[in-house]
């Protein structure tokens, strides 16, 4: 194992970008320089910026370094597309402590430009410097977008169908059992941790994708949606910043909100409702959006989105309505990472 | 004093972000959205990140958080300027222990809105978290230029001259001074620390500045230059970095590397070579750049502006030349934050 110190700052990072290949045209110089340079033409860009701090968002103890890195590039891909933009760049810097070795780092690298190669995206720079803890890992993407194609969050309207990509809840399930096990092992670590029976949680939590596919098929369908957002933590808290910035209420049927088996199994386990999961778990990375009624017939049967609701006036508030027709109000519960 | 679990993450990047004004006509949306929106038309865009951590980069015990927000803006902005592009829009991310109270973070986003006020940049974006230890911030900044305005440290030519902006090695000095003064208080904190006498070169260090008018004025001269870096890591590495990627030589005059008085009075006092604080210590944010020899006329007389050498063939290696007429080959010390 390679100790980091033995590389120097620089050596660390001419080692970890090595062999990058540029794949796109907006990409004039990558890593190398005083800064990345881009040029996009004509097009809006959109820039968005997330960081992962270890404990806090991650837990290397039930964490791949690999899915790490791949997952820290998703969520910010996700925000990209969330503004209905085509990621094209990402910079990546990174804090980490001297416990990590070299061969940990490739394994970070290795996910983030398997994330890169997959969405076709270019690693143009970044940033490393040592920590006195963990990891930290911050992540910019920048995409490019034709002006009248971007999505805001501002734009619902009374009446426009509230609609989800995939399914709600699946991350923070994957996450509870992750956490259940690790419990276990910590007690006796001689117990194999039980995860099988759990594939598709785990996987939306260790390797969630960003709904590239979702924006495709909608420009496809000839649908622009007025409003969009990524379902990074839990749907209460991003119906309600759409509501917030485009002045509106809302109404989601509980039994509209689409929930998958593995994710109903793990809540009748742990006596939560699923609902729970979908409206305060986080890190789906579905896209949340609303178009106008419309659009209807170009979306009510597709396998891919869920008509969850619809926009009301802001003075009806934002609701979710039961089954028997009782309604509870939406509070922002966030999501309390990792907790 | 407010503590920052109360306000949550949401509140606190609200309440850090309020009253942010935009300047720049490039930037179509900010803070609120998924993503930032720009849109520089034709012009070619620069990106760059760079991170601070405590611990590593700066020691809060002498650092004022004003002054670290300040700096933590312009170590990012001249890396724009060393491409010799005009910064526009950064996104801040900070990861944040709970011993920091919200007033603590008040400061530091005081320092960072002063140097957007004071170099025209406009806050776009970011991202908080919690953080199991100190405080670190991560900056990425974006910038506009002509294509045919871009400089990379890639042109230099043999015989060009080596130019430097301002003087070296008074940040590096400047940190020797409250690095010295904090012992002093450690081993007895009823001595007050002995600051007065080096205001300039703590300035250097605490409150250094981008080169925003030399950048100006080789415009209003008309001088582009054929390679350009900014001075984070100190002479030698920089030096390095360009004729690396420029596949030259060089040669710098050591009297000719303009060192400040003040820093002279301190490398005295601590028995170092004045030089050795040019060439291997760090965060002067000066620039530094070679020009065609044709260019001489118009910047020989130039008080801004230090010529400190040329550029040669590749197989003459790069050396320092002494006043002796003896040669010290340069090597990349880069530079070891704060230690």
């Amino acid at each position: 194992m390679t100790n980091l110190a033995e590389l120097g700052e620089f050596g660390l990072i001419k080692h970890l970008t090595k062999n990058i290949e540029i794949k796109n045209s907006s990409t004039v110089k990558g890593i190398g320089d005083d800064a990345a340079v881009l040029n996009f033409e004509n097009k809006h860009i959109v820039v968005t910026t997330d960081i992962l701090a270890e404990g806090v968002h991650f837990d290397l103890s039930y964490t791949p370094l690999k899915h790490l890195g791949y997952k820290a590039v998703i969520v910010n891909l996700s925000d990209i597309y969330a503004m209905n933009a085509s990621p094209k760049q990402i910079t990546v810097t990174i804090a980490v402590s001297n416990r990590f070795t070299l061969e940990a780092l490739e394994e970070l690298y290795e996910g983030i430009k398997s994330a890169c190669k997959i969405y076709n995206v270019d690693l143009v720079g970044g940033d490393t410097s040592s920590s006195y803890t963990g990891l930290i890992i911050s992540i910019t993407a920048i995409g490019e977008a034709d002006k009248e194609e971007l999505v805001y969050r501002s734009g619902a309207k009374p009446n426009d169908l509230i609609c989800v990509s995939g399914d709600l809840g699946g991350a923070y399930a994957g996450l509870k059992v992750l956490q259940r096990e690790h419990e276990v092992f910590k007690s006796n670590p001689n117990i194999q941790p039980e995860l099988t029976g759990y594939d598709y949680i785990l996987e939306r939590q260790l390797k969630p994708e960003a709904r590239a596919d979702v924006i495709k098929m909608l420009k496809e369908l000839n649908i622009k949606p007025t409003s969009m957002i990524d379902i990074s933590d839990g749907l209460s808290s991003e119906i309600l910043h759409i509501c917030e910035e485009s002045g509106c209420g809302s109404r989601i049927y509980d039994e509209k909100i689409p929930v998958a088996d593995n994710t109903k199994k793990l809540a009748e386990e742990t006596l939560i409702v699923p609902t729970t999961f979908a409206m305060n778990g986080g890190e789906d990375y579905e896209l949340l959006f609303t178009i106008s009624q419309n659009e209807y017939e170009k979306i009510k049967n597709n396998p891919y989105i869920s008509i969850i609701g619809h926009i009301t006036e802001q003075s009806k508030g934002n609701f979710l309505v039961l089954s028997d027709g009782s309604e509870v109000e939406i509070t922002a519960q966030g999501w309390n990472h990792n907790k």
